[in-house]
């Protein structure tokens, strides 16, 4: 994310005075809550859905995400590739090539 | 987020041939899924967390959002510029600032 | 739920002296948590699923719902029988019959 | 759940020709829609809400549980009951009393 995009969600909060609202659960609680909101686009159809009601709601969860990282002091691009290290171990390619099975029934 | 990680996301899918999987519906279950697992780091407690945890669950639903975005075609900058559009809009400063109130009810 | 079931599950809180965690927050949390597990068995496909799985995490949501329904003093039957109410006349047969769309389209 | 209010869910089902839609998969994805619904009573404060909403969203809940139930032809009390016996041996007394760990750091 650019960081005039990123300079844009952080005024956002400071200009509310909505920082004191942001304690890291009230930020899991939103994601999860905007989350619920992006599946259902998908309720009732897996192949059909609202592209403008789904470029919302996954906007939102993006943007709640990206105050989480703030609020807990993190680097995006470490925090990602830290998981993405470990995601690379535990689905070796030779053994979940095209399969969906989670890691611990590989 | 650096183009380096982008494309280290986009290869670790590559790799494992699992974009057969990536439809925008079980991507969009994928984001709940791992919000949930997010949210478990809070499910007790308001105010202790296991920082290691957080950091894990933030980093996955962060991925597959990326994701979610790749298969959709969208920029992440023009995308949630957008809505924080949206968003100014709702919450005006004068009538928001210092109330987590939504916007329905301002 | 008989008696007997509903008895079995205020036991197993009581018995673990676990009703200081049971706020209604944390039980909502709970809900959600337990509801992304039970999703989990669909994430990657609509129609093949374990059914043992399903099984264990749709008890999980009930369970928590039953917390959730002692905790704030709740009659079940009555509860529902409120929203049941509310639903019929949001989706009255004739507009939508056969029809997935939501009440304020209809 | 009385005989009188499960019939009431059936017969709001059929008389919509609802059933079409009520697939397992849709139905998780349903249960976690109202879960965050539900969550979000609580999203920016722990210990105030809306009752009414709260009641409301967790009816919601409840009456997919129930469409579930009924669509993978489940017993509530047998579902529930396995289900608390597993919790029953996985949170043994002596280890779990008085604390929130999960089972597998018991």
């Amino acid at each position: 994310m650019n960081p005039v995009t990123i300079e844009r969600i952080r005024k956002f909060t400071e200009d509310r005075d909505w920082d004191q609202f942001h304690s890291p659960a009230n930020l899991a609680k939103s994601i999860v809550i905007e989350a619920g909101e992006l599946l259902e686009c998908f309720q009732w159809s897996e192949n059909e859905f609202e592209i403008e009601n789904v470029k919302e709601e996954l906007a939102d969860v993006i943007v709640y995400c990206r105050n989480l990282l703030d609020k807990l002091g993190l680097d995006e691009d470490e925090n990602v590739n830290e998981k993405m290290e470990k995601n690379e171990k535990k689905y070796p390619v030779d053994k979940a090539k095209g399969k969906n099975t989670k890691y611990d029934k590989l």
